[in-house]
């Protein structure tokens, strides 16, 4: 889409004294698949971004029920399930599972919406990556060439402006392949990494809403599991961008490990590096230093990090250290798994996309303890 | 004092891209005892308030220490501890302990500052209730029939512009007494409190960081506990409250036992009231939907509320139900004990002291999940 | 049924080195509903019940199906859900949802089977109580009567060899009434309860395994609400024990509300009691050292206790504190919700009907930090 | 020493009904450092321990205070922190910090006493590993040589028997080689491990009961952090056995990177092995099932194991995966760190060494949920 249109009706939510409006016109947006946790974050951070509106929530079987009902604590929005999105529409978030939004995706876009689509249908360049890690044949495997991979701190040129394009698409990272890639990329991009195990730690808010027998309270509380093992999906994104960033293949594949600790948000990864060549703390430093002094969401930290540090953030906070004793490197990445890692990254794209400042609607301090 | 004076270097925030001025003046604010739970609550949400700039931090003994030392996920603020608060400052929060704020409120107000105290030294009327429930001798006994106690809900008019009164002073309620009163006072301004049991459960982080055998998180883990029998402070608040609510003192004292529940944040404060005649669910209803309508911060909710639906907030949830069974009515408050409990309810009355809307800096929706 | 049939096959498990058979002959036990959390916690305990012997375990819709499917940390006991119990069994545990066990029972205890229920079926003497607080007609009401209910230090005598008598029948407490009646019993019993409110705290393994979307853990985490709001099913039980006690009906109805907190086990009744007299902490301690004295599971602390002090075990603390303040009595209850709020508890029974000693398979010490 | 000696007093405790005395003599044993948790999980286990009979506790500063003080779970077994223990004891468990442990030793062998340290002290035999990962010199360093790594699984011979030589001390492993070493001893037996990456979490009751600000449940909960990074100590002795069973060095240092989770206890150890040769999973699950068949603690899974299954249990659980894509192999070990990783591990190298069924006293099940 070219211009974001205007809107109307500013006038009642500047009435509330709650947000202003920024610039006279705010972008009209939409959210498919409202009800999961992914849905109500959107929510919550759109809700108060100063240069959008809200002007449609979907989510199957849910029409016409008041937001409320899933997501109790954005009751005071006020805001109901609608029955379909409105035609004039700017930008669409799609938080739905994997194999759902490639369809969709299609309409939308021919209609000139931008699409910040936070499921994998669009992650991946390679449409032979669906088959083989997701287990379907990509409908649109032509769309996927055009689709922006949307890490700000990878991909920012490609996302600057992108609502202005034709095709708008933006295919927003895993919460895995967040923490991790932003760990590892200026090793990556020096070519750096020989070999590499990432071993990641992640609330279980990331399996999502739905009631799982292993998901109670009961069996996950004071209880720590790997799972996923031989294969996690979100290795085919943390390949390609490595890939992408050294320009070349990973020489042996990602030892990827997840685990689910008890805790609600927040992913931690700790990436083993066996680097090319010896590397100094020194050199780690500056390299570091160079990639992230003017990233607004990404610090660079001396004492390895917690999770806490950036609950309800769009931060993340990256550590890396050089163990003169093994030789090794180890990059450590840490996110809110559902800002930084799915809902706040996800608007992190749109604004640049829509050419508004990158940090609009995501200004919210970490909430600790 | 008078008026907010204006200050001169709003422009580098406003290059920030991350808060508007309003007005163009901010008002100049300080914190001391900035290292402590509440006073990283009140930099966080100061530190985005649209009227405010913070001038100055002070915490004991750590003087020029970056705030990121105790407030890790504080560090992006770049700020540090001061060794003073500068003169030209309108006003002060203040989180100590108890018995510490009294001289230094003294000298605050004789300057013309606004102090807000989210200790327990100017939230009694009653001279005699400091050696009896807190065990010291007030002060500055004079100041206390001056101080007005930071409820808005129940004290709107007195806070209204308090800011420009010789003297201004709020006793910013406890955490406990906010959930506690919410849930009664509509039943308290009518007569309707016959006897009164008040069950609270509370997050640990109301005890403070200082760290105690007992409260470590082995020892709190997949535990609850009770506390306080016999005689919780925050007892004292809520009979004078209650008391100022009906016209005259509970027939009854008040019983009140609070609890630990293994969790940082929330309070839910269960009242059970046996009412001085039979009461009906639709006159709860209509009462309660009287008094909370056009409160921006307080729901009255059907189905019973949980401390989550509030996490992160300056929002109270209320629940009321009669039962018929019984005769007795339960009135439930919730709230985030940090933030409706302590710094945002200060900032609330803040806000009103200073005429500004009363949700300015506040309209952060809860976190969940 | 009159004697426990000897078992002929002690010699394997002896090979285990495990446990040692006392007497020669265990008792033949079988478990209906095993793979529920209760049911596991039976096994648990009477697998290494010096006297008894598992002879059959079911489960609907799981038979055949190794114990470990469902309770992990049971694999090691080697055990499968069988398809049928065997003819020889002496007593059979039944941990079903309510109302499902009244037929079984009937058949059961027409072959002269022993039978603890630890649902709620044989707990309510009156058949007026089941369609008023289950909503379903008892269909053996005559067993009623013929039932006893399963709290030891109450019901001691009735339970002491009661496997001899023809009928043979335990309907085993809840879990919130063994808090609350253990908390009160002494009071009760000498008449001393004009008025109460129960308020209850309970960790959420009491509402069973089934995965349903408010008992994830991102919904329970760092989160506590309120539930049952005017008439949870254990005030039944509640108001016929406190009036079998005082040999009259509590004046006005029991105010019992629970709650759910974030940890997996353990409850604790906070039991506010406006006594018909004044009562002082003298008269208390003398009222429950000589009520609990010689109880194996029940302790009488002077610190509040909190609910890990018997995580694990079949120990129940009570604590009660006169106050001067109020005139009131408060009497706290702490168990574990599994084993002396369900699976302890119905063995202790158990071992008293088959003139056991009280304490056998029940010496775990409580598990802490 | 050569002789348990015979315990004339076994009486009172028959009267308890509580456990029942196996051969008419019970070991006479004490701990000194018996208020700190492992101290807890000794005396919790030794209290049911059948040829056992606790004769003297110790504890800095806390002589004649009952331990139920500082065990509030533990106030039932009636005992005190002793001034001094008994002269006729036949062996001690120490629970002491590093550096503490030595000169006592040193004095109890010479009095032919049994000691199975539970510290690091006697853990290394090359005394140069003190000072360069401890930071001291070991006062007895002829003492390490004769000392016996208390990891039965790996030293059962070392350690049958051992009571009746003239020198007896078990240096009893650390929580994390403890889960990492029974993860890996297949593999490293065969020489298998050319590379090795170890990523532990831990709950933290393994970093003592001391009150530390980083510890409080606030800081803790909704919380994970990667700590000791660059070289833990516990690496000492990783290296030390993994080394000794391979028969040499580690090519290249191990890579260990423990974490904190929000968890009490349990302790899963993910040990990424780049393996000498490809190997198979066939070859996997015949090493694996061949080393730990006839272990009573140790059972290899198919499923990846959480701690939760092992919870309050001496049980350790391992899995292992060949990983065709990486060529890596995945082996994970997970115990609970204050049974297995600490107390009932020391426990059962005491069963062996006074000639004891390995599982005396070890009998309990894990505990969940």
């Amino acid at each position: 889409m070219v211009q974001p249109r205007a809107t109307d009706d500013a006038q009642p939510r500047a009435a509330e004294g709650m947000t202003a409006v920024v610039g006279g016109a705010r972008i009209r947006v939409g959210i498919i698949g409202a009800t999961g946790y992914v849905g109500g974050e959107l929510v919550r951070i759109l809700e108060r971004h100063p240069n959008v509106r809200i002007i449609g929530l979907q989510a199957r079987g849910r029409e016409r029920e008041p937001v409320g009902v899933t997501h109790a604590h954005l009751a005071g929005t006020g805001r109901t399930v609608d029955a379909a999105l409105p035609e004039d529409i700017d930008a669409v978030f799609l938080a739905l599972p994997h194999g759902a939004a490639a369809s969709i995706v299609r309409d939308l876009v021919a209609r000139g919406v931008t699409v910040i689509d936070l499921g994998p249908d669009f992650r991946l360049r390679d449409p032979a990556d669906y088959p083989r890690w997701y287990g379907f044949e990509h409908p649109q495997p032509e769309l996927l060439a055009q689709a922006v991979y949307g890490l700000p701190e990878l991909h920012r040129t490609e996302l600057a402006g992108l609502a202005r394009t034709p095709v708008s698409i933006v295919g927003s990272p895993g919460c895995y392949p967040t923490a991790t890639l932003l760990a590892l990329a200026p090793l990556a991009r020096e070519g750096l990494i020989e070999d590499l195990v990432v071993d990641a730690k992640s609330g279980v808010s990331g399996a999502g809403r739905e009631a799982k027998p292993e998901l109670t309270y009961s069996e996950i509380n004071e209880n720590v599991r790997a799972y996923g093992i031989g294969g996690h999906r979100h290795v085919a994104e943390i390949e390609q961008e490595l890939g992408w960033l050294s320009g070349g293949p990973a020489a042996r594949g990602v030892d990827f490990l997840p685990h689910l600790v008890p805790m609600t948000r927040g992913i931690l990864s700790a990436c083993h590096v066996r680097p090319v060549r010896p590397i100094s703390q020194t050199e780690l430093d500056a390299l570091y230093r160079d990639a992230y002094a003017d990233e607004p969401f990404v610090t660079v930290v001396a004492a390895p990090p917690s999770t806490k540090h950036v609950l309800g953030s769009n931060h993340c906070r990256v550590h890396v250290s050089a163990d003169e004793r093994t030789g090794r490197v180890l990059a450590i990445g840490v996110i809110d798994n559902l800002v930084k890692g799915a809902a706040g990254q996800a608007i992190q794209a749109f604004d640049l996309a829509f050419d508004l400042p990158e940090t609009a609607g995501l200004e919210q301090l970490p909430l600790a303890p």
